[in-house]
């Protein structure tokens, strides 16, 4: 299976602890690195993961809260001294711009390379990146200001060409194409060869959902029905729901009736609260829910599977 | 003796590695913090270090380079959060607050308590701080920006008076605090007692200097002739004298010579470059030309000593 692997570089909440870092994390799509979130500390937990700063293209920010973008500066300037050249894209509500920009600019005086912005729609479920096999869309959140959560989509693959079938039909190479996406083939004396009979189903394609930070929000189900890993905070533990609702954040509980409602295959809990000295209690919360629940952790590599 | 002791945060160089973090070191003067720089992840090493950020009230700011500063939201940010009410006084160069204001206001809505930037001019040695037992003034150093080191003074104390012949000449209680501040008393008989015999000499004021980051400058010997610690970078090895002088730092051994010149008590050397696997061959370089030298290290404590 192609590399669709989570890492986990921080999945602490505002407080930083000595057992959690601010929020981020990379998706590792085919060697192509997409960084969600960018907490103070994210450059160092990217170096000691070992993956190459250079592969990084697009830092995608939830919201403007600081446990999810303070590292950006001090990344940003140690891509420059690592003599980068390619574009930087950092997709972000517009807010981010006038904020960063001016520390960007004077720590960066003569930078290799250009960071360019991409505004994003907090509130709105849009695809905001695209490429041959990986689709990234919004998923908007409630939190105490405009933020949202990504859908990572892999691109369904063409069908598999049954070989045998396609030389007993001695099926010319121009009509390939459209079988393995699906099409029937007319033989030159008409008949009709139905595509089940030439091609095999492709996998299903994987999806991986992270809805950080957010109050419990049925809203967002139809939008991540059937991932095959959900990433859903889980700042409290139930004894703590009124602050939990007072802060537009999530239960661990919570997290695990948005998993069961959306079919998910997998939840992932984090964004943990500094109060609690281990997150097991939050674990076993989820767990009551939705059984097939795991603990994010910092170093944590995840493969997303079918 | 009093406590006066300097905490190693981070003392690595611009580009972060898994071995050295980026700048921040604080000086616990009798249980008053006082950080100079503050690097990225700063905040977290003050936690690991069990240090009580209520007693922080003081950051000095050698240079607005990001591996000095980049921790500044982030614990500006928490400090909010623990619900810190007295000011924290920033001192540094007059453009931090332009650079650092958009970002600390959009990230702390209600913030409680006030930062207050006080300008410093780096190019002049001055007084920037002082109460009635410490006084901090700047050291100007010659780096790729307007950049100074920190000299932290204890306040002399008045001499110690001798009780039995305090007692012996019936001195009144009105006449003390000037011999213990050196005078020589005069009975009613007009016989003048040299204030050698009433008072012994209290033990000398200690001193610690910062330097960093900074060119091979002999200038700054005057300033921190004596002083019982050096903090002195030293970015390169010998091998790299030239990479030195091009971005205006020292190799260990300038560290040394300076420490020697200046007739310091001790040298800790710090700001090591990414490039070394150990620093071993920055001390040994050191060494050679002042023997009293010492390896910064992150989690490292020093008791400054006469």
């Amino acid at each position: 299976m192609e590399k669709f692997e989570l890492n986990i570089l921080g999945c602490g909440s505002a407080t930083p602890t000595t057992r959690h870092l601010p929020t981020s994390q990379v998706i590792n799509f085919r060697e192509k690195l997409f960084m969600v979130d960018c907490g103070e500390g994210t450059q160092l937990q990217l170096r000691k993961a070992k993956m190459k700063f250079s592969r990084l293209n697009h830092i995608f920010i939830s919201h403007l809260h600081g446990d999810h973008c303070f590292g950006l500066p001090g990344l940003i300037s140690t891509l420059g001294l690592l003599k980068r050249t390619g574009d930087l894209v950092i997709h972000a509500h517009k807010d981010v711009e006038p904020i960063f920009m001016p520390m960007i600019e004077s720590f960066n005086e003569a930078m290799p390379f250009e960071v360019k912005f991409e505004h994003i729609d907090p509130s709105s479920n849009s695809v905001i990146y695209e490429d041959r096999s990986i689709k990234v869309s919004t998923i908007p959140l409630i939190h105490r200001m405009p933020c949202c959560g990504f859908l990572f989509e892999e691109k369904q693959k063409d069908r598999h060409l049954k070989a045998d079938m396609i030389a007993f039909w001695k099926i010319p190479i121009k009509d390939l194409k459209s079988i393995k996406e699906g099409a029937d083939w007319v033989a030159p004396d008409g008949t009709i060869v139905p595509n089940a009979a030439l091609t095999k189903p492709a996998e299903n394609a994987r999806k991986y959902a992270y809805c950080s930070d957010t109050a419990y929000n049925e809203k967002i189900i139809p939008i991540i029905e059937g991932v095959d890993l959900l990433f859903h905070e889980a700042t409290f533990a139930e004894s703590e729901a009124a602050r939990a609702k007072v802060t537009c954040h999530s239960t661990a509980k919570q997290a695990a009736m948005i998993a069961k409602q959306a079919n998910v295959k997998q939840l992932m809990i984090g964004h943990f609260s500094a109060r609690y000295e281990s997150d097991q209690l939050l674990l076993n919360e989820a767990k009551e829910i939705f059984d097939n629940t795991l603990l994010a952790n910092e170093g944590l590599v995840h493969d997303i599977i079918r």
